[in-house]
């Protein structure tokens, strides 16, 4: 099962039946475990409701990365989420034996494909987005044969189209990318972010826009409505793990700042718009 | 089962007796081989002979590479078999999610290894070696988690200690080496080389002085005597495998050269010394 938010997919229509039958992380079907929770896997999909139908949707999340922790900045305004465009590359050389070949007559699809792994990070840096080359296989993989082919998997993030559309045409100069899958980003409502602006400084406390690298329940829930999320610090990025952890005083300033938006953006126009 | 040349192992009195427990390819261990082929494996190690006991050894073989095909060579005068030190690198980064952490946040034991693929290449030719980078690990290998760890495996192979010393010196300079095994280089004698050049002239036939890549018998035999391999060449330099091909014209070539040589060296004084 590819990605998560079923919550918020099924509220913002966009649930899709097939779900129900892929396996979970404990290799059940998700169908099981939603009717363990009570649900009827049958009509989750009737949670929908229409867009447009909420007046502004506000999420609080811990950072899942250490630049607010590194930088000590209490609150980060969520600009958006980014989209994550993920691709397969391989390099295609000639697998021979490593003892008899002469260097100069080598196709080493290894030594072709490391530069690429350098190139990634320019082009990303460039482009100002995030690349990683996440991972690689060398095939046949034997220390006496020299690599005849290589498999490299590539993604992008960045918050803008345009911008990741730059960032695959310059490393398509470098190499045939094959793409894998394609999720698009997600802007956060400049309403929405104004309110949390005017809470933090209300509240004297020091913020920073940013992007979210990572997927949350707000990119569903922006097709029902006007949307931004806000983070607090994690204790050394660390997430989806047992040593996750962010201090009392950074959950209290979240909290405070997430109802002083609330009760802000009541007083607005936003809800009326 | 490390290696093979079982049978020149023993005649040379370089026998494991421990190699009769080992898996062979098949997973039966070697001594069920050994008995297959009639042999009693607790008896192997006496088929040992004293060093010094051949005036010479001479081995016909096939190129296994396919540098005197491509250049129409009729023979190779083998100058000895190469050493072969292996090592394992390990470059250590930090694993962290692909999305969340800045590029200019990140150590990326990938982006850090990739480098070391090229430089190997660059150390093995100005040393005038072979240098493989064969095998690459990436952990935790996901798309959407940084590299925290590298570990690839590297070879080099050379004829002389000296020249292998100084290209692992180069080596040390860009990564730590851990060395996993090292086997010394074998040099041919002069003597036989000679007998197998005056060959070569009487029988009009043209050769190239090279080292040997691959492990031979001869590399064991010349803990009995002065040796020297011949090669002739194999088609597209594939073998081990049911393509692996020599024209016969090739075969009779080497088997011309293999003779006279040997008729040279019986007229010589080699075997007296």
């Amino acid at each position: 099962m590819s990605g998560g938010t079923l919550g918020s997919r099924a509220m913002s229509g966009q649930w899709d039946p097939a779900i129900v039958d892929a396996r979970a992380w404990d290799g059940r079907p998700v169908r099981e475990h939603l009717r363990a929770a009570g649900l009827d896997p049958q009509r989750v999909g009737e949670a929908a409701r229409p867009p447009g139908s909420l007046g502004a949707y506000l999420e609080l999340h811990i950072e899942q990365g250490a630049t607010l922790e590194q930088d000590g900045i209490d609150i980060g305004l969520v600009t958006g989420i980014v989209g994550i465009r993920r691709y397969s590359v391989v390099f295609e050389g000639e697998a021979n034996h490593a003892g008899t070949t002469p260097m100069d007559r080598r196709r080493d699809a290894l030594v072709a494909a490391a530069p690429f792994v350098g190139r990634v990070r320019e082009v990303a840096m460039r482009h100002g987005i995030v690349g990683t080359v996440g991972t690689l296989q060398v095939h046949p993989g034997a220390s006496n044969v020299i690599p005849g082919r290589v498999e490299l998997g590539l993604e992008i993030r960045g918050l803008h189209e345009t911008i990741l559309d730059g960032a695959e045409h310059d490393l398509r100069q470098l190499a045939q990318l094959r793409p894998v899958s394609r999720k698009p980003p997600v802007a956060s409502s400049e309403l929405v972010l104004a309110g949390l602006d005017r809470a933090c400084e209300a509240a004297g406390l020091s913020r920073r826009r940013m992007p979210s690298g990572a997927g949350h329940d707000a990119m569903c829930m922006a097709a029902l409505g006007p949307e931004a999320m806000l983070f607090v610090p994690s204790r050394g990025g660390v997430s989806h793990s047992p040593l996750e952890f962010t201090e009392p005083g950074h959950c209290v300033n979240g909290a405070r700042v997430l109802l002083a938006a609330l009760l802000d953006l009541d007083q607005s126009d936003i809800l009326d718009s």
